[in-house]
């Protein structure tokens, strides 16, 4: 049983959730042997696909192709090149083909795509960019979900973070995504500040002013937080090896395999979508973390069979 | 006045003090038109000379000769050649001559020294090497001081971080010197955990492994977290602006430029060592700091003028 008020409501029993409360209560459990210093219970997620939905496509490209477009409305030199002509011609078709092409194994478009993104940002202030994410967020919707993006998170995970924050765990995110996009929105619908959001990230130059001095987007990548990455960025980050985390693609394997350590227990969640009624179903990109999961005994949490509510009902603001 | 209790017991009554207790009354006043939500209240010092004492040689440079005169020891293949032969011989003269050289405009021995320095943690665990660098700060002694360096930290300041947390400020370490050196005594030292402490690092790697993976440090530098990297890195970490910045050299500028905002309170402070009997007296690499704190009204804290004590008495355990 779990050691504090129970919040998680939206699961189903079954052995996730059993895995769940298990180990909860044995790090907790200042008479177990796995006990664990509220101070070392730190949670890490992954956020695409794990703490919210990452289909049609992710919701930062959604983003990203705004920006895009806006360039190409208001200045017409770009609008015959990629990406900006599939952002201002609105064509999902040449952008789908982009991440086919990817699994074929054809990187020549996302290359181009990169190059746009990297362009589409470059120059501006870290913190109007964030202003222009926060917007997006909650103004935003869901293409197929008829819900804002802000509530796209996923309810059971929102309530398993509270849940883990009761029991003196500190949870941050870990994601391939970009780490400023998320910031605005992350206290709002995690519970999670700033400053524990790990990401990806493009260049950064401080531009010099006293009382006024303020960080720009260089057009360079600067780190792609996925796969080996991210167990190092959140050792850079957090000074401490976590004992718990979610992810739900092949990305998140080395994160998974970091949690825990020789000396201290570790539980390893794994998001499996297979739910299309009620979000998506699809294992393209998670095919070995799946794999890696059965082979070693890590949980998977599967949303058909795991989650009894996927979505909290949208604020009812007329448009629904 | 303060809002809270005063703990500043180490500070005399003068200008850097009422700065401090000005600045903080006004932006925790909710009536103030300067107040600032508690999130937002975020506190950046730099280390080496501003949280504690970097003469007659940084401390770290301490850890690392340790280390290299181990590796000297071990293994005669590297004992004729810089920096081993220093470290193994003791030879301070060569490595007192490398800063010397390096204000002289010629780099070509800090280039040796640091060469040294990224092969001497290289394949090394970053748990083993916080592990090592505890030991070090917790039993090795200042050479004229005479106290531990995990004594080393300047009494007034240590105050002034309890002070602004228990004002609801959030307090980050933004050092030049490593970050993972710090990390094992910043909460007994400062009150400063490890996830908050920002500083230089060697590139490392993820090596996988189920259950027992692991990261060590490559022969590669990564960030040199100095000078316009400080505000950067700042905002990679926390995703905020601070509004208070302490410094003491050349390289602090950016950040306590960095502090504050156009609609917000800054409070910039620059240590000026100038107490030769219970600290140093140096200018060295913190000359236009100094005349930047004039030209821009920057809050000097003169150590000779400013404290009333400088350490805390060290423990007394029949070494003294």
């Amino acid at each position: 049983m779990a050691s504090r008020d129970d919040p998680l409501v939206s699961w189903n029993d079954g052995p996730a959730l059993a895995a769940i409360r298990e180990f909860v209560a044995r790090v907790t459990d200042q008479g177990s042997p796995d006990f664990v210093a509220p101070e070392e219970r730190v949670a890490v997620f992954d956020n695409d696909g794990t703490l919210w939905c990452e289909q049609p496509m992710p919701i930062e490209l959604g983003f990203i192709l705004q920006r895009l477009a806006a360039m190409a409305d208001k200045d017409p030199e770009p609008r015959d090149r990629q990406p900006w002509k599939a952002a201002h011609d609105r064509d999902y078709g040449w952008l789908g083909g982009v991440i086919t092409r990817h699994y074929a194994g054809d990187d020549t478009d996302v290359k181009v795509l990169l190059g746009g993104i990297l362009q589409a940002f470059a120059g501006m202030d870290v913190q109007d960019y964030q202003a222009a994410a926060h917007s997006f967020l909650h103004q935003g919707r869901h293409p197929t979900l008829r819900r804002r993006f802000a509530e796209c998170g996923y309810r059971p995970v929102i309530e398993l973070l509270g849940y883990l924050e009761a029991n003196g765990f500190t949870n941050y995110i870990a994601c391939g995504g970009d780490r400023d996009f998320m910031r605005p929105v992350t206290q709002a619908v995690y519970g999670i500040p700033a400053e524990r959001v790990i990401g990806s990230s493009n260049a950064l130059r401080y531009v010099p002013g006293e009382g006024r001095g303020s960080i720009v987007y260089l057009a360079e990548a600067d780190v792609f937080d996925d796969a080996p990455v991210k167990p190092v960025r959140i050792w850079s980050r957090v000074g401490r090896q976590p004992i718990l985390a979610g992810g739900n693609s092949n990305g998140d394997i080395p994160m998974l395999e970091f949690a825990g350590g020789s000396s201290r227990p570790g539980l390893r969640l794994l998001v499996l979508h297979d739910d299309p009624e009620r979000e998506f179903d699809y294992i393209a990109g998670a095919e070995r973390s799946q794999e890696q999961a059965e082979a070693q005994g890590w949980t998977v949490v599967s949303i058909r069979r795991d989650w009894a509510t996927v979505f909290a009902d949208p604020a009812d603001d007329g448009h629904g």
